[in-house]
Parts: structure tokens; C-alpha cells; sequence
């Protein structure tokens, strides 16, 4: 084995120890969770001999030193943070696979023609901050300067605060630092599967063919009419959750057409109610809201669906009288994984014996700010039972180390 | 003019006094609003010369004597109590009207042959305690006892303190003299229509033609598996909105067939949501709640759309392997009305050049009590613009005085 398995298993415990809330695993970004997992990490990396530097926003690189430090460096890493009421993995399983990568190679003396760096990134759960990806953002220096009042959901304080609390320096931005994407080989993101796929097909890994960009209406309205529910035939009815209930089958339709043709996308109405104020059994609801999200790698097909979303809207209106308001569109574009890294990831695993398979990640991730700057990113899913952001997650040990393996193969051949 | 409409202009105002909240109006059953109004119909009853008499429940009876009291006695009447926020003439324009009636008949000098009694009727609105019917049922003998333990939405105090606050007898529930059918020749309530079809047709009266029964699940729960909106491709979902979009259209499908056929009906889901703490946009909706509120006149309609909804269950677990739990079935019987007392008001009507259409009633009525103890029962609907409960009631005056001339004419006819 070349990892250093007993290091990430000691770490996995620690994590569990820093973020257990009673129920689930809860590290809060730039607040103690995370704080706490970055310190146990820097002094973990330390004990090692690594170098340790961390920038303006409080990421921190934890870096073999190569033969030549001219060269442009090979990273890998993740987040430590999680959501409220989290799972011990998600984004902590690529920080140590990475740390157990360069124990091991420490341990057999093996050291790189090039820097070999983990990053562990702050901040990529929007649940606490609004904004997606303020951690990678910053390290490329794009984080906008008005994020930083933006407030955190448990604190209700901005994140200046947070971060100035959690010892980054946020009255440097701009002026910092920041990381270049020509001074960077490769970025290779180790991650827990956040959906069923691997689980359902028997499979140890996934390698990830694109990130998915997404298209979100969050705040959809139906008006139609209240009225009474015996009293007002059918064709007085202005039904705000009839309208729905055929906006949404109408869009499931495209959705199946899609695949038919052979298109890769989800589409996701998470939210739905009516009035908690005004609704009642014997009325028909006057007003509905709903969310829309829809995921994937083709931006044209979201551009597609975005025309279905549109004409669904036209169509409700007109068959059932009621005012389909989208509200703000929100979104972001799909991000390309490398071909020569993703054909690395999978020659790695066929030469272990791990199980390997290609798909689309859905759930954004840092490695699209990576990809999006230019440079050439990879990401290797390891099997993961039960989802994410939940107490449930369950990725196997052995799955885990397999999939460490082939992600320490691809860094010693991208850093030789 | 037969029916004094001066006194009913005046009551109405007083009545409005009486029960405006400051937005719209608030008279609560056994509550102040209720009782306030119930004294001032008594003074005003007493006033005029009229008898009155309340029974066991607080139930008031205002009878202008005929030449032979030993004959059954021809009723009107309706409630005064409101829903909060509700208006002024759900339920008090029948009340107005009958006692308009006996004004006119006294200032003209005419005593009919049977008594004539308005009766003001208790705790109509089921608004305030969970209990249909309460005064109409009290009347019969059919409440049942455990009812008085029910609680008041507004005061959490149990009816049966609200009836004794009230003047009322609730000890003596089960000994009570209480109304037979034998001793009441008909009982024709007048009521706002609480729909648009008068207005939709531009007539003046609607001759019920059958008091609608219903069926309803107040609280169905579907129950899919949350999960990640991004990574979680179709054929691993248990997405418990899609699954109810493709419920609501089926059913909404069925509906339109039996209308197709003749058949009369409304169904109707007035309250649908995701959980207000697990739902989120990027999150596949793990649950769903909704009601389901059928009403027709017709019985077997009931019992097959109750086939239908059985079968939409089945096929939504089928289709989207989710769990649907229909809940508790509740619901009413459909009441009839007498064929005689329909063609007499729409011969009234005819003769009196107002406009009339016959028509189902939707919305539950009093008069459903009474039918259904094989009383003769009738119900005139005038136009009302903007449904009911809701501040916004509009009954023109001169709809109410071309309705109340009709029902003044049945009620001579029947009393004669």
C-alpha cells in the first residue's frame, strides 16, 4: 500500500470528534468547526515535515516540496467544512486522501520532480454563507469585494467577521495573492459520491466526465383564485396547484424526451407549498410557490430547458387563468474535466483492480473554479452509500483506500 | 312590497356593527358576536309582537302564531354566526329575510293559517369548533355529547362553556324537548350564494337542487426518499412532488370524464407542501402532504372517485416508488331537496319577473340537517359577487329583496 491509511483513519476520528453534533457532523465554515479541523490539520502536516502556508482567505496548502520548485505544482484537496447536520466525509474524504498520499510518500522516501499540494479549501458549503465556492473563489482572487457582507445563517454575522475571527485577512482583497492558473499542472479533487450511481451499479469509483452547471428558478409563484372548494364549478377555477401539478408534468415530460435523445440532465422541484396562511382544505388555493433547479454538463441543453420552463409557464396560464411568475433566475456554468487526467484515473484504476466507471457530477464542487481558470482538473468519486449532507453517509474503508490508491498513482505520475 | 325591507337594511347594519373586526366581519359561535346578534334579532322579534322562544342549545325561534296552532309549522331561517374575517350576509341574509317576511305580513295585517317560525340557528360556521352543524343537529337531538368537549378555535375554551356563557342548557343534553319532523310542515333557508355561477350567468336567484355531500382526505402524505437534486439521476428517485403532479393530474383527468358524461361534482386540493424543515431547492422533495376535498349531490359519485383516488395511490407507488398514505376519510351524506318547494320557488320567481336557474349547492348548509331527517326542505341562493368567508361578500340590496319577496311568497304558500 503506498497511502498512509492508518493516518486518514486517525483523521477521519478526529474530524468526527471536532464536528459531532449529537445527531450528525456540523463543522460551520470560517467558525469553529472548520477552524478546529484546519488546525488539527496544520499540525498534523507540520509533524510530517510538509510545508504549510495558507493565504488571504485562510485556505491553507499543505505541500511536498519537489526536485524542481520552478515547475508548475500539482494540487489536489477539498473542503473541511460541512453542512448543519452533515456526514463525516463529504469533501474531508479528498483532503485526506491527499495528506494520506504525501505521508506515504514520505515513508518510503519517494520525492516528486514537482511540488505536490494539498489544498484545504474554506468555505464550499453555501449553507452557512450564501455564495457558492468562497474558498476557491478567493484563492483565484475572484470572490466579490460584497461578499464579504454577506451574513452567516447561525451567526446572522458577515463573513469580514468570520473570516478576521478565523484568522484570514479580508481587508487584503485585491491586493493579496492569489493563485495562477498557468503555475498549476493539474488539480485532481477526491470527493464521496453525493448520489446513488456507484451504490446501484457495484462499483468502487467514478471517474468524472464534467460538472454539472445548473439553471434555478427558487421562487416560483402560481396566483390563480381562492374560492370556495363545493361552491365554484370547474370552469370558474383558477387553481394555483392544479396549474403546478401540470407545469410540472409537462416539464417531467421534456425531461424523459431529453433522455430518449440521449441528453444528460435532472430536473428538481424541492420546494413546493401553499399558503401555511390562506390555504385550507375546503378552498382551492389561490396562490402556490415552487423551486426549479436543473443540472447539466450541456449548456445548451439548459438553455433548451430554460425555453421549455417558459412555454410551460405560457401553458399553465392559459389553461388554467393563473399567473406564473419565475422570479430571479440564478445558476452557474458547467465546468470540463480533463480527458488526459480522467483517461489517467481510469488506466490507475484498471491497473489496481478497482472498479471504475465515467459519470457527470451533479453537485457543484471547487473543482469547477479550478477547471473554469484553465486549469486541467480532475475528480474521482468513491462509492457512498445513503447521499450526502445528511448524518448517513457511508463510504467504506476499503473503498476509500482503493480509491486514495488510484488517486496517488495519478499524482506521482502528473508530479514524476 | 310585502317584505319589510327598511328592518332588514337596519338589521344588516346592525348586524355589521356588531361583528367588524376592523377588516372584515367576526361573529364566533357561542361567543360574543354570536350572542350579540341573537339579542338584537330578539328584541327586534319582541319588538314586532313576534314569539320567541330559544331551545336547549340556544337555538331562537321567532313565530308569528297562525289561525290553527295544532298544524306543523312552516320554517324558515338560517345563522348569524361568521368565520373570522368572514362578511356580513353568509347565513344573516336568511335570518333578515324570514324576519322581513313576518314584518311585512304584520304591517299588512295578514295571519296565515299555520305558525311561521324564523329560526336563528347556533354555530353554523364550523370555523370556530370542529363540529358541523352544531346548533341544526342540537336542535334534532343529534349532537353528540362528546362534542361538548370539543374546543373553540379562538378561545380554547369547550363548547360546553361557551354554551353556558351563552344562556344555554348543555346539562341538559338528551332531555331537552327538541324539534320533530312530523311537527314541521318545510324548512326553506335562504343564503348567499358562495360561488360564481349567478354572477358568472347574470340571474338573480338559484333554486337548490341537492345539498352536496363530500369526501375528503385531509391530510394525505406521500412519502419519497430525499435526495441530492444534482447527483441523483431519474431512475433512482423517489421524488414524492412528481409523484404528486402526476397524482393531482390523473385524478383532474377523472373529473373531466365524469363532467364529460353529465356528471356533477368538484374535487379539489386546497393544500399541498413540501416540509417546511427538510425541503430545499437542490434537495429531491423526500415528502409531500395534501388534502383532497370531493363533493357531489350524487352518492355513488362519491363512492367511485373514492375508486379513483385508490387507483391514483396505487399507480403514483407504482410509478414513482413512493409510499401514499391517504389518512382519515371523513365526509358528509348529500341532502335532497323537496321537488315541490324547488318548482314553487322558481313558479314564485317566474311570477315575480326574477331571473332563477336551479342549481347544486356545493358549500354544506343547515338545511342539510333538516333534509335529512325527512323534513321538506328547500334553499334559495341570491347572487353575491367574491364568494364567502371573506370580507369581500357583495349582495346587492335589490337581489335580497327580489329573493326574499320569492321565499316570502313560498312561505305564504305554505303556510296559507
Amino acid at each position: 500500500m503506498t497511502i498512509d491509511l492508518d493516518l486518514a483513519r486517525s483523521l477521519f476520528a478526529d474530524l468526527h470528534e471536532i464536528g459531532f453534533d449529537g445527531t450528525g457532523i456540523t463543522r460551520a465554515s470560517y467558525d469553529v468547526g472548520e477552524n478546529r479541523a484546519h488546525a488539527l490539520l496544520e499540525r498534523t502536516a507540520l509533524g510530517l515535515g510538509l510545508e504549510v502556508r495558507t493565504d488571504w482567505a485562510g485556505n491553507m496548502f499543505i505541500t511536498l516540496p519537489g526536485r524542481d520548485r520552478t515547475l508548475p505544482v500539482v494540487m489536489t484537496g477539498s473542503h473541511v467544512d460541512s453542512v448543519p447536520l452533515g456526514g463525516n466525509f463529504d469533501g474531508a474524504a479528498g483532503v485526506l486522501a491527499g495528506l494520506a498520499t504525501l505521508s506515504g510518500w514520505l515513508r518510503e522516501g519517494y520525492q516528486p520532480e514537482r511540488d505536490v499540494t494539498v489544498m484545504v479549501i474554506r468555505a464550499e458549503e453555501s449553507a452557512w454563507f450564501p455564495v457558492s465556492y468562497i474558498g476557491s473563489k478567493s484563492a483565484f482572487g475572484l470572490l466579490e469585494p460584497a461578499s464579504l457582507d454577506v451574513c452567516q445563517r447561525g451567526s446572522g454575522r458577515s463573513l469580514r467577521e468570520h473570516m478576521q475571527e478565523s484568522g484570514a485577512a479580508p481587508e487584503t482583497l485585491g491586493q493579496a495573492e492569489v493563485l495562477r492558473a498557468d503555475a498549476i499542472r493539474c488539480f485532481v479533487e477526491l470527493h464521496i459520491e453525493q448520489g446513488p450511481v456507484l451504490i446501484g451499479t457495484d462499483t468502487v469509483v467514478g471517474v468524472v466526465s464534467g460538472i454539472c452547471g445548473s439553471l434555478r428558478y427558487r421562487t416560483v409563484t402560481i396566483d390563480g383564485e381562492y374560492a370556495h372548494s363545493g361552491a365554484t364549478p370547474r370552469a370558474f377555477r383558477r387553481d394555483a396547484v392544479v396549474a403546478m401539478s401540470g407545469f410540472i408534468a409537462r416539464l417531467q415530460e421534456h425531461w424523459l424526451a431529453i433522455e430518449e435523445e440521449g441528453g444528460e440532465m435532472t430536473l428538481t422541484f424541492g420546494v413546493c407549498h401553499t399558503d401555511a396562511q390562506q390555504a385550507d382544505f375546503s378552498t382551492i388555493a389561490g396562490r402556490v410557490s415552487l423551486s426549479i433547479d436543473v443540472r447539466s454538463r450541456d449548456t445548451a441543453l439548459l438553455q433548451r430547458m430554460d425555453g421549455h420552463i417558459q412555454a410551460a409557464r405560457l401553458a399553465a396560464e392559459q389553461a388554467h387563468g393563473v399567473r406564473v411568475t419565475l422570479g430571479p433566475i440564478t445558476g452557474s456554468q458547467p465546468a470540463h474535466t480533463d480527458q488526459a487526467l480522467q483517461d489517467a484515473l481510469l488506466q490507475a484504476a484498471a491497473e489496481q483492480g478497482v472498479s471504475a466507471t465515467t459519470m457527470p457530477s451533479g453537485a457543484g464542487h471547487d473543482s469547477a473554479i479550478f477547471s473554469n481558470q484553465g486549469v486541467p482538473t480532475a475528480m474521482l468519486f468513491v462509492r457512498n452509500a445513503n447521499g450526502s449532507h445528511n448524518p448517513d453517509e457511508a463510504m467504506e474503508e476499503a473503498d476509500f483506500a482503493a480509491a486514495a490508491e488510484v488517486l496517488a498513482a495519478v499524482l506521482r505520475q502528473q508530479s514524476a
